[in-house]
């Protein structure tokens, strides 16, 4: 499918508001299409009488013009008119945006004058989804875009910034090109068996096709890490009752909650807060009502609230440093029984008291010695990731489970290939296997696609974009 | 005050996020001030490896240039910069809008970055103060930028706008001017008075103070009009249990909820729904519970019912068609008692049945036939308004509570000066009152101000207007 062909039945214009809803200064309204320029002139005026149109297409691409809004010759507000000539835009398409006055009611009206005038109301993504049929994006720069909009911290917006930039995309064309050159190779011994010919050797094409497996396999194992910079870390903080549970939970906010106030929906919908800690996103649950010690523990209640334990990327346990004796040794117990393992950290709380507990994992930690919290926080960070990441590198990390998907049919797609190799099989079985490798491979960046995996992309997009 | 002296203090370049937070399609930070190129060139460049920069100065004012955004050597997003030479922008500065992906995270690092290079966050409604300090907007047209942010109905806005478009300052400037023309008359009066000569009559003087104070009257007369026209309605609806509030309140609502629905914050925090009925908005305030038959009534908490039901605006009273005799007596006793006056409407509900139930003044609606509930509507619309304003002529409607002040302290002295020319009293003091008029005048747009109003008025702006 080439881009001409994408772009032969796009013929509607589409508009919608591109900024968030609520009160603010200013407010911008888009349209992309064929008739934009057409139906912004029939909206926009020069003067405040409404007797001087503009006529868009008369002015050069990429200039802003001060203006009134106005519908059926009232006046809606005051504006500025931007234009964007095809092919010189976001989505490829003629383009305008017009700021107008912050706030719900001028934006809404001026869009329903719009499509009064015959645009019509852009799905989610929808400009987006045009820019990458018009050839302007790859898909995944294109699913970046929505990842960029939702990233609520460095690394998440770092990741999504380097896959709008086309760093997962540069990977698939250069992995396509290789596997072109192994099919080839393969085909030319294929069209020259008859005569005899070997080109190369299986052992090479063996050899080729497992250097390529290793990389693939190196950027899905990024994919735990990628989910955690995309989507957070669940933390639990368990404990006994007084084990200083609340204290740590508000120590951890207060030093960070900053960063994230601001950014609404994030803690509103559940018994949950979320801070980010050394660039990642943690969302502290609520665990008040644990108690791990006592017959308490068999009741259902607490059941539900191990489960979420269960759940969680990672657990901190709080032993009172003060604890001692037989106490200590169940309380020790029971962590290893019920938390031992790599998601969780063991936390001797109230360090500051005269508590001498210890064990070899367990981490002093008292709210008020800022150093021992700034401890606890490296190696929160340090275990949320199953492998040591720099999310800073320019190393590819996969946050996105369908590109994960794709690779994961690549690989699948290769090892067939490789099998075949091996076993000696003719080199038309091993060619399908490489061609179906190079398909999944054209699905991350959408030059293999369908209707349906673009409506299901793009419909998780805002509205607007 | 002229405006070369108001804005010789301002030095120092603003920056605010312009657009509301929330994930949104785009995001779009602000710049003003003498440094705005400078600040701007600095974090904006033409290449994706930040090697070729960008000096807004060199380029045309309204000109939009797209480019990456970074900060210390690293890359941020891509973006549009749209640059405003000094005085074509909308503070009168040097202006900078630079729009980027959406979502909180990538403009709040943009506006820290433009904060690192030397820009100070703008407080509330600061670029609309420089706008007004630069003479680009009077005061009267910079509370109008507030009002229409926030304007929620047709009516609200369309009153905004022409208070923006300069209708409320006509009205001053043309009001100063008769004032000027007055004291002039006064005064040359007064210079010639050793010499005995009389240039215009006492009589002539009232006459034209009674003309312009009479003006005066009429336009503070709509505030009550326009006090509904920015805030709204106040409507409860009562009625004995399954006298059908219920049905009517979701029939009102039903009817027009798509007209608010996108409003965020309208409906959330308190037991109302609110609604646009005929252009106005109406907030429907939640009485389940109120019940006015029997010893209940006595009760506190029907009390504090009831005390909802004095604040209101407008209160429906619904009497089931259906009830008769005694009943149907006590019901009436009890609307003559309690709710009957101006702000109140009887309302026979359940039409559709068989009752009979009337009363001269009550109306007879059921929620099954659209028809009578339109009716209604038309009714609660002109219950609404103490007198009738029709809010789409081009008559000025007082919106603002200080504009109200200020013409009712105009109207003051221009009362002391009909006085004092009454009383026969000297001309110095007609004109010292007169003068005093004038200034009350000057305050509505500005002209005559201090750092107290400006604060004030600007400080309930959003940040970045």
């Amino acid at each position: 499918m080439n881009s001409e062909l994408r772009t032969s039945n796009i013929t509607d214009t589409i508009a919608a508001i591109a900024t968030p809803p609520g009160e603010g200064g200013i407010a911008v309204v888009r349209l992309s299409g064929k008739e934009s320029f057409g139906i912004a002139g029939k909206i926009f005026y020069r003067d405040k009488g409404l007797a001087h149109g503009f006529d868009p297409a008369s002015a050069e691409s990429h200039s802003v013009h001060f203006g009134f809004i106005a519908g059926a010759g009232k006046l809606l507000d005051e504006g500025l008119l931007t234009l964007f000539k095809s092919p010189h835009s976001y989505t490829g398409e003629d383009v305008i945006e017009i700021s107008c006055h912050g706030g719900s009611y001028i934006a809404s009206k001026l869009l329903t004058k719009l499509i009064g005038e015959g645009a019509r109301l852009a799905t989610p993504g929808e400009f987006t989804k045009r820019a990458f049929l018009n050839g302007k994006l790859d898909l995944s720069q294109a699913e970046a875009v929505a990842d960029l909009i939702r990233s609520k911290t460095e690394s998440a917006h770092a990741s999504s910034l380097r896959q709008l930039e086309g760093e997962l995309s540069g990977f698939v064309k250069q992995a396509r090109a290789e596997l072109i050159r192994i099919t080839s190779l393969v085909e030319l011994e294929l069209d020259f068996a008859e005569e005899g010919l070997e080109f190369v050797g299986k052992e090479e094409i063996l050899k080729l096709i497992e250097t390529l497996s290793k990389r693939i396999r190196e950027i899905i194992s990024t994919y735990i890490a990628g989910k955690i910079i995309r989507e957070g870390v669940t933390l639990v903080i368990a404990g006994k009752p007084n084990s200083g549970k609340s204290s740590l939970f508000n120590k951890l906010l207060a030093q960070d909650r900053a960063i994230v106030s601001g950014i609404p929906g994030t803690t509103r919908d559940y018994l949950e807060e979320s801070v980010v800690i050394e660039g990642v996103l943690f969302r502290l649950t609520d665990t008040a009502g644990i108690r791990t010690s006592g017959d308490e523990i068999e009741s259902e209640g607490i059941q539900r609230s191990f489960k979420k334990i269960a759940d969680a990327d990672l657990t901190l346990y709080l032993i009172d440093s003060q604890t001692a004796g037989d106490d200590l040794k169940l309380e020790l117990q029971n962590f290893s029984e019920k938390f031992s393992g790599k998601n969780s950290i063991l936390v001797f709380s109230k360090s500051d008291l005269a508590g001498k507990a210890e064990h070899p994992d367990g981490v002093r930690v008292s709210v008020y010695d800022d150093a021992s919290v700034n401890d606890l926080r490296k190696i929160m960070k340090a275990k949320a990731f199953e492998k040591e990441v720099n999310v800073n590198s320019s190393e590819i990390i996969l946050t996105n489970f369908r590109h994960k998907q794709c690779l994961e049919n690549v690989l699948a797609s290769l090892e067939s290939a490789s099998r075949s190799a091996e076993e000696g099989m003719s080199g038309e079985f091993i060619s399908v296997d490489l061609r179906s490798a190079m398909s999944h491979l054209g699905e991350i960046t959408g030059e293999v696609t369908n209707d349906e995996i673009l409506n299901n992309i793009f419909s998780s997009f805002c509205i607007g974009k």
